[in-house]
């Protein structure tokens, strides 16, 4: 999604309303998590959510991870992809399959 | 991002350990928030953060937010421009410029 | 808990280790967040959760409160009485019993 | 706080909603993170919060970790007074005094 769409949507949706002057990495990360919690709360008492719902709370948190990566000049695809090869190599396919535990503790 | 390589890495990188299995929508939704709070953690005492850690922590985020949207079949990129649509209504510029104001507490 | 061994105990801990400092009220919001996502993480793939660990990290949550609370000068057990309060008149007993909706999404 | 008029309180008030039904430990968890997020939301843009508003949300996130506290048989106190002799352990004053590192970066 980098250099796309939706980076260049946002850059001027927030230019017209002057709102970077509030989107400190700080208050970006903030807000990511906040709204993560409205996700959340999509399923506190129950494992079934209106997917609709679910939708919009999750359009949030992406639009704040969007905001925080165009902030520190990151590629979010990159770093996806980055992370997961670090993550690879914590979780070996042989000792890693079907299991759920942290790798520090995963059986040898 | 949608339909594109990151999706697929993940597709993968989930068969290969059978991950699928924990990927409930309500358990991506909890891991999202945790994700999320471990990269608040970068911000904890201090504005100042270290940006590859920040990175890592942000892509934690962005991959469970890629799950999620796969697992209910959501264009992660249409449904961020889609709430920006609505967002937009709520929060009109001539009234929301260089204002952080809920929209219900926006001045008329 | 109010005025009792917990508040005295951690005031001296933190006056020990010169911590104050750091523990602003946004500061110690953001520790609650985070600590709250560590006790959520027991329950990230499972509703099982070693008793102990729940123990350790829901511990971490209240000493986070404590501290903002008495930052704040709040009485922990008053605001959870006084709050108590509102949501009562919020969800009445007739229009809420075995429901887990929202109060503006109640029956009438 | 244990043993005391809090919990009692709590504990008519969620007999008589019927709504310990709800109340399994992975919702409560879930439930105090989206409250302490609700909490966080206070400093979403700014340090300064409006003391009545951090009151009521820290009371949601108190009033959820003492029904997992029951729900557990913890004792809110105890387990807080427990988890401090752990941490005074992770941090000896004359290596953590004013400073805001994690134990495991705390120089010798």
């Amino acid at each position: 999604m980098s250099g796309g769409r939706v980076e260049e949507t946002l850059r001027v949706f927030v230019e017209q309303r002057e709102w970077d002057q509030f989107h400190s990495p700080a208050n970006l990360a903030k807000s990511i998590v906040i709204e993560a919690a409205e996700l959340l709360e999509c399923f506190q008492w129950s494992e079934d959510a209106d997917r609709d719902r679910v939708a919009g709370e999750l359009a949030d948190v992406l639009t704040y991870c969007h905001l925080l990566a165009s902030k520190l000049g990151l590629d979010p695809e990159q770093i996806v992809l980055d992370k997961l090869e670090v993550t690879g190599r914590k979780y070996p396919v042989d000792r890693s399959r079907g299991r759920s535990e942290k790798h520090d503790q995963l059986p040898d």
